[in-house]
């Protein structure tokens, strides 16, 4: 019986940077990362595997902007909620695929998910997270007065809407998702950190414009899935300390309290490698395997030969 | 312990023929449907939900075509995800909701499902379902020549692509849709007929851009999912025989051979209720029992005082 995991794709996996966002080029990346899940499925573990969604709900965005004199434009969660259509699509059917090609008949499912975050998170009080198109600061200006919108100066290149990256307080149906799992069923759940979503006086849930950082969500997804693993896939094969000094080391299985230990030295950037940490050892902390690997060797990872493990 | 019912809600339980397609006003259509399909959820019975897509499709496809000078425009399969995310996250969420208001905790999940549709399906032949934007006549033969599209002049009004719309094979994954069902869980399943996905050579699957008719792929997952009942919404209170004659009679109960008769003696108009029919039929002949109901008494219909009955 092999273990329960979570796995976190990163953006890249769908998307290089470098590359133009034609369906082809998508389809292949998620069908590349599909064949190295699919060896970890086939050699026994129950797998979940959320994804980020950045750039794909970044040009749904820019598609509803497009074509607003014609098509109303969506709100940000719903455009959210189709980013996961799209991509889960791609990696439900990828997935099943490169299973087939193992001689593997595992059921593989995508479930739309919501993410339950708090009205009183403080990142709304001062969002950050610039989302969508570019606006000259008459036309940002203008679309805050009309929709109620957060716009700021980004970086000498334009106006741009701001949102917030509210903490995920719950992933809504983990508990279905955990039973697929302990079935047998390799599930695709809260791609692109979940649709956000925040509990009403009465008890029922409304969808908000905001973002949820993937490795944060998929830290709770994993915990409430009960996963005895939470793997986060990066472009590297190991987290490092003392990045680019003559000491620098690459960590290969540290404990909770060594990992504690780097951050407080401050041992990892904010934008990349911090989040990823912290969204570690929150995993790492309830007793769980927590790995930070390569995408193309996380099958080897998973058998301790590669990347970065904190143990709780 | 209650049925368990697939029930599949038509176009204008989403979006009325006179509204603007604004997202407020979906959301609204969607609670409403909603607060109907709680009760009978709250009432003990096990519910899969299915539904169309057409005109949210359409308008995805829409916002693809204006935005295509800045982001490549994504095949209709692809959309069609995109659609299944959209519509998915509302009956997820208002359905949650509903159940809530009625003192109910029953978990929802949406589940992204791909629908089996053969290569050899004759109506990959002769293409007639329109799809997306009007273009002239110079723009749609150059579209037809660059994509490969077959274009046919729609009734004066422009020059559209048409793409087929085959029989659905099998629901992917029905298996589990199934088990959740099984386990009380209510399940959002098939949106838009679910992708239409083609079997290879190698027996991986693979997107193709057509539509599937909902009620057909409908009466497939009620057959996998081994329902004991199929509903079809529609506007519609009842099935008319000898509609707008002076005999005209609305059809409460009928056994599979009166159904089959009415059919033969083309009671039944092709364009609308001709397909229910036929997908209801197709139900009754697996033993169960097919409804053809309108929305708002689809509680009713459930208790057997609303609505056209079909028995096996």
């Amino acid at each position: 019986m092999g273990d329960k995991v979570v796995i976190a794709l990163g953006g890249n996996a769908i998307l290089q940077p470098n590359q133009e966002a034609t369906y082809e080029n998508q389809l292949e990346n998620v069908r590349k990362s599909a064949e190295i899940i699919a060896r970890i499925i086939a050699s026994g573990h129950s797998v979940v595997v959320t994804h980020g969604n950045g750039p794909q709900v970044g040009n749904i965005l820019r598609q509803n902007e497009e074509a607003k004199h014609v098509v109303p434009a969506l709100p940000l969660d719903v455009c959210s909620a189709e980013s996961q259509g799209f991509i889960g699509y791609m990696m439900e059917q990828t997935l099943r695929n490169e299973l087939v090609k193992l001689g593997k008949t595992n059921p593989v499912v995508g479930v739309l998910t919501q993410t339950e975050v708090s009205n009183d998170d403080p990142d709304f009080q001062d969002p950050s997270k610039p989302i969508g198109v570019f606006y000259s600061e008459e036309e940002a200006q203008q679309l805050a007065e009309e929709k109620g919108w957060i716009v700021k100066e980004d970086a000498g290149r334009g106006w741009r809407r701001v949102v917030a990256s509210p903490e995920p307080k719950s992933i809504i149906g983990s508990e279905v998702i955990k039973s697929l799992t302990d079935a047998g069923t390799t599930v695709i759940a809260a791609g692109g950190g979940g649709v956000p979503v925040v509990k009403q006086a009465d008890n029922t849930f409304k969808g908000i414009e905001a973002v949820i950082d993937k490795d944060r969500s998929g830290f709770k997804l994993a915990e409430e899935a009960k996963a005895d693993r939470f793997m986060i896939l990066t472009d590297v094969e190991n987290v490092y300390v003392n990045y680019g000094k003559p000491d620098q080391k690459a960590l290969t299985e540290i404990t909770l309290e060594e990992a504690k230990q780097y951050v407080a030295e401050g041992q990892f950037s904010a934008g990349s490698m911090g989040p990823k940490m912290e969204a570690a050892i929150n995993f790492a902390e309830t007793g769980g395997r927590a790995i930070i690997c390569s995408l193309d060797k996380a099958d080897l990872a998973m058998e301790g030969k590669s990347g970065t493990h904190i143990v709780g």
